[in-house]
């Protein structure tokens, strides 16, 4: 688990020196880097966190699962610092996690999510679910995510193949061979 | 979803402005904020990524879940900068994400997930699993999660209350009252 450079910069950004596939068309996010380009090269939290782990991005891709597409709506959404969120949706895009297509009245690009963009419901609905039950108090309203009956979704909870709930405890983790 | 006070700088730094609790007895992550002292104070998926949104917090809460107790251990695992360490461990401490317990030799203090930090196990979990799928090539290895009977953790899956499995298309962002 060891880092094979430790950074020596708060937020060093891997994705500038990483040797990245843009463009890929199958919508995955995989990048083509040297393992020394990874923080922490055989944890596949680390990888994530590498690739989206920072709060701005994070929310770019929640408000594209929401409907935002041009960057007026991500810019009003979360009220981003427009140079930072330029820098974002090029990572994004970088990364294949974003996609741009022409704007339906075909006068500018707009954003959309690719597969692996979408694949990341379960990261944004678990970082909900866990806002919900420690973000707020008792009474304090906030937004609810609705299924297409409008009923509440359930808390997500990870369940072992033979039925039992997890924790950090009754999971351990394997180093990469 | 509007930011009360948009941001001007890259990654403002709400703890150090928010009037937070320290040392709740009850495990509980939530902090007694104005609400314009949140990016986004209607949105739990927000409250959160403003609490544990960064690299480096997410990686210090995955070393805690896999049995990291000291700053040698967190610092030695990741490669993380000391001073961005201690800045995180402060930072997670003050949010009620990790509280400290003497070390069973007595000689030091040593740090421990709180109830609210250990359930950020989802979290950790969706992120590995997006990290699985997405960020490795076919074949190449990386770390595994096993439950106690050394089975692999299933992929977690978000499913309504009717079964159904859902994703971005099928559920949508009810706005609080």
């Amino acid at each position: 688990m060891m880092a094979r450079t430790p950074p020596d910069t708060p937020d060093p950004a891997p994705a500038k020196t990483a040797r990245t596939k843009t463009n890929r068309t199958d919508g995955t996010a995989r990048t083509d880097r040297a393992a020394s380009d990874w923080t922490d090269p055989d944890c596949p939290v680390a990888r994530t966190l590498d690739l989206v782990g920072d709060r701005w991005s994070l929310l770019v891709i929640r408000d594209a699962m929401d409907g935002a597409a041009s960057f007026t709506d991500f810019q009003r959404r979360t009220g981003i610092a427009r140079n930072i969120l330029t820098d974002r949706l090029r990572k994004l895009l970088t990364h294949g996690l974003l996609a741009q297509r022409p704007a339906p009245s075909g006068r500018r690009q707009e954003y959309v999510l690719t597969d692996a963009g979408r694949d990341l419901f379960p990261v944004i609905l678990t970082l909900r679910q866990w806002g919900e039950r420690h973000a707020f108090a008792l009474g304090e309203s906030h937004s609810v995510l609705l299924d297409r009956h409008g009923t509440p979704v359930p808390d997500l909870t990870p369940v072992g193949a033979d039925g039992a709930l997890l924790n950090s405890d009754t999971t351990h983790v394997q180093r990469a061979a």
